[in-house]
């Protein structure tokens, strides 16, 4: 699975350039990048992992909101949900397909966001010219 | 100035694996993929915009949250304002160096989104391996 960034031109997509507030799009996009929604795909981006690992890594985080979010990146099939029937239960998660290929372009922003978050943070970053 | 996506590691800069509550990354993440923080710096990768012109593109805005996010994109270094002292008086938008290498990593996220939503959104997403 490929996925190529540089080659991707928007204005060729979105021709009228106005984002419609019903486009499915934005729904996808605001799953995806909301606060625990982007970071349980970075954290799966690492490969399969356990309800308690993604609760430990996603500091903050509450079990409504982790059971929430998880049920909603599965449904949108971006994560796969394994649970085995041991006991204790243990249910593991993981990318799919379509999650992979969406974590290739969330992983370099995650990135961009640590390189830089102290300096806009404080302020160095409105010096930019 | 040139993005390289691809030859990011992610686990070599967080090397702890926890996205801790605290981190400035996690405040930088959330400005720049917020609902709103997002479209407009998709809209102003294509160049410098006038107020009047954000705000149809971002469907559903109201002044007052595009003001507020133009303020925090401002804030964040990302964004420039140009005010001119014309009658009427006349703003436009434009992104910094800081918010076009942004931008870079931002517009494939939403291409993406915009090629695989209808699947995502009609459950088709879910049928993936």
């Amino acid at each position: 699975m490929t996925v190529s960034t540089s080659s991707v031109s928007f204005p060729a997509i979105f021709t009228d350039g106005v984002f419609l507030a019903g486009c499915p799009s934005r729904t996808v996009l605001e799953h995806v990048t909301s606060k625990w929604g982007l970071l349980l795909l970075i954290a799966l981006s690492e490969g399969e992992q356990r309800w308690s690992a993604l609760r430990r890594r996603a500091d903050g985080i509450s079990e409504k909101m982790l059971a929430q979010t998880l049920k909603t990146l599965e449904r949108d099939g971006l994560v796969r949900r394994h649970a085995q029937a041991t006991i204790p239960a243990r249910v593991d998660y993981s990318l799919t397909d379509l999650g992979h290929e969406l974590s290739t372009l969330l992983v370099p922003l995650a990135a961009w966001a640590i390189q830089n978050a102290d300096d806009i943070i404080n302020g160095q970053g409105s010096t930019a010219t």
